[in-house]
């Protein structure tokens, strides 16, 4: 039996073929499915209506509406996040992202200002109506974080960090976003979510982020395909991040544009005022002014989309 | 020393360090650039105003422009291609699709209709008003297909056949359009351009139709990425064909518009009066009314695109 | 029905279920099987026994034997043919590769000696007793290639030219090497293998050559399993190819050997009297002496391997 | 500066060109090296000698010996321990694999027995003399985990958790075996153990496992360019895993001795007295009798290749 923010659900995984209607008619039971793949609770099959992520002041992530995450990749200190508060709400945006915890491949780069940079941006955000998203990394940090955080953030190389979506579903009610394997299936992005919606925590979003490839030009290869493929199968709303994607700061405009083309539910992407003195990602990181452009023209897009 | 369409390039690959004042000032230059890449010709460093293929009776692809092609995967018949080109000239396409040789992973499978089959379509494709692309296989057909062809195409598994590239190069004055390989970088396919160019044909277009990956819930994945480099590196139309980039029918409208904010200058899709009985791709193949839906949405998003 | 060297097949791939009895019953009919793979006659489901290449003058490759076959990247002129030719006999080698028509990514890289080349090769290989394999990279060159060549190769740009590998089964009866494609499933090698089979020519080598994968430290993956697979699958003998299988001088030893131990029946590799100052893939040839050293430990590692 | 089991080291990462000599005359100095990787103390360029792993009872891993680790994919139980370990014995193998705390990509899945399985294991490895190598999946589990465990492994899945790497190079001497990531590069490999080795925890095992590529005929896509590559660039015992790199039970036996002849130090393998009803894995995990012939096998190819 699954208890989550919505309900409690009873999932089966028997190996046995078995007559539903036994359970169906049992006391007590409400409505029964049979949901044959990996991921279930997080399946359009069993549940039709998309989830709305709210997370208070009006600021709602769903299905038909569209939602710009913007921000740096490392917090650095007082001044910067002051200045991207201010660029942000001046085109409406109402979520900042921002990494304190940075996983990093060699154990010699900066590594965030953890905790304590935690509190201070999040005193910053809270006087100006910003809502957080930030990475957490490992289980002893969920506790610590979470009275600072509006939404989570898996990365990348933790999609399938077992232990960590186990907690992210039984030790917190704060939304979750999910972002893709390095190389990870869309079939293994859903049967992660599903660990943390059968912990107990329904508030999930995925986002696609580029995936491996052969090809070298760019950092990664944007999947806009499993932007469409995931629209599908899922309930859960889905961000894109072409920051990520696509790796180069001058093509991260038409990624952007396009993914919302393909179907994405909001977009997350990385601004900074001067992108060369960033601590990380520079190269992929929009300044105010082309964040400005890339604000206006995603709406747009959006509003066409919602036109069709 | 390169003879083309358009002009006579002198173009060295010197092993040593030169003066390339001490080639400039020879009579007889008009210009002189350095192009570090292995392709030089079709790069935008060496040429910076856009090609535009002119097919004649005022269809033409360029960049600021966006043509749309569309069509059967096989042709199969006149009443199919009859039905195709109403269908397409009551939605204003000017450019049909279809294959006559198709290149079959088992040789038991359908090859197409051959050079008859060409015939025949060119027949009704004439009065019509209608342009024909189609795929060439190999150096032997050139010389058959070439008075009823208005665009070659090279498939992906021959973008690296470069005796086939040769002979589109030196052997025809038609366009010929250029699919990026099952797994080919996109300096390959640059590269492939070149060899064409170099050859003299300098009436080029490169297409984006998705790339092989780990990811199996797709045909391919289509890379938009890559779609946005090109537009950057070369100086050539760039198409986005997202029914083989995604392969599935219900998704190909999305990617479809996704390709267009990425950058393409055209779409070339597959579509057919009833896809569940075409010959071959009937998976991701729109029928009339869907291909309909697709055509106006593609229009409205090129539209917004150009107002940016 | 196909025709091949060794006999006449009926092939049939209907859509529908029957009886085969009802064939298998009828005047004429010696055996009948069903094959569900899209590779029927080069499957061991069809054939048990293990396809056996005599190339005459008692060179054979075989499942049970063992067979080397080594020379340069690009056949470069007589002098280089002879100290090849030289090296391998006193090392007991009998089978000669080397390259007269390079296929090159880009159109400024040299593009071997083409069929004057491989006539020089000829006299020079004949009279040494030397057999020849070499890649063909169109229909055309066959007819000319023929009486030159002992084994043609298909390179990995070609693995799916199905107008190639439809003439390699009709118009020629020498075996033919088919190499992996730069992305190839394991299955397509085996269909473009079907390709030639039931074109009627039944003498064919599969060949592993490394894939292309996310990994940039080497030039491809070798995939062993591959090996395995195959040997597994079909009754064609298999060659590994150490030289592109890893691209790196240093590291052609181990992965030889491995691919013995994964199973090859026979193993192809580049060498050259000064690697540095070959015309191509100069970087992962060896030298005679590094050439020695691995002929003597793969004997000594087959060995082993038989005894098992 | 660094503290490892070993040495004091002090790693430099300056973006500035500085004179080395300044810092070698220093007091207190005993050797300077120049590294430019991203990976330094794990690199051959810093450390020459063969790193030597020594488990105690004279259970030593290193250059120019081979160790055979095998056993279940997951520990089930008291009768399977016993039946495993008498196996093992039998054929003079002494460290025994085994998960008790299991990875799963769908949380309904069976996930291991936990600390309570590994100190029965414990209890029965220890009077049998049998070392213990088993996954950690988090940083909270290594504290008691560590009186049981003879090596941590660290799977593929967490290759990049660089918290529980962190905690690794601090929190234990024990020894760490890192497992290549599902698509992970053998720079990031080494960069991983760089974590580990600059925590200053310096015995550490890398493993190669097979990577995800396109190819599906194979569970993963065992890369033995790795094994060769990775002996190359680092002092570390190098260990193959063909159970998961191949992930077929009739394909284990040549990709092993196909490791060896790559080069590794090591095999790990799955071995269960009935596969068909292990927990997990039983597609890829041999019966004792397949086990004994395989360890056979592989200590005659090891015998071999040390003769070379």
């Amino acid at each position: 039996e699954v208890k989550t923010q919505k309900g409690d659900y009873l999932v089966g995984t028997g190996k046995k073929d078995f007559d539903i209607r036994s359970i169906g008619y049992m006391d007590g039971i409400k409505d029964i499915h049979i949901v044959s793949d990996d991921y279930k609770l997080v399946s359009k099959k069993w549940k039709v209506n998309p989830t709305v992520i709210d997370l208070g002041d009006g600021v709602v992530i769903e299905e038909g509406g569209f939602q710009i995450m913007a921000g740096p990749c490392s917090i650095e200190g007082e001044d910067q996040i002051r200045k991207t508060i201010n660029h942000l709400k001046s085109q409406g945006i109402t979520i900042m992202r921002g990494g304190v915890y940075k996983p990093r491949s060699s154990p010699y780069a900066f590594r965030g200002l953890g905790i304590e940079g935690l509190k201070l941006w999040y005193e910053l955000a809270k006087e100006a109506g910003m809502k957080i998203i930030t990475e957490v990394m490992q289980v002893s940090q969920i506790a610590e974080m979470d009275p600072y955080v509006d939404i989570y953030q898996v990365g990348a190389r933790n999609t399938q960090n077992f232990n960590l979506l186990d907690e992210l579903g039984k030790g917190t009610d704060k939304p979750v976003m999910i972002k893709r394997g390095i190389s990870g299936t869309i079939d293994e992005l859903l049967s992660s979510a599903e660990y943390v919606f059968s912990g107990g925590n329904e508030r999930l979003l995925l986002c696609e982020r580029g995936i491996r490839t052969y090809e070298k030009a760019t950092r990664n290869t944007m999947d806009l395909n499993a932007v469409a493929v995931l629209k599908e199968k899922t309930h859960l709303p889905v961000i894109a991040d072409p920051s990520h994607g696509i790796g180069l700061r001058n093509h991260v405009e038409p990624i952007a544009l396009a993914s919302i083309m393909a179907g994405a539910d909001g977009v997350i992407f990385e601004s900074h005022e001067i992108p060369e003195e960033a601590y990380s990602d520079g190269q992929q990181t929009l300044n105010f002014s082309e964040s400005n452009r890339l604000i206006d023209r995603m709406r747009k897009t959006f509003e066409l989309r919602k036109s069709f």
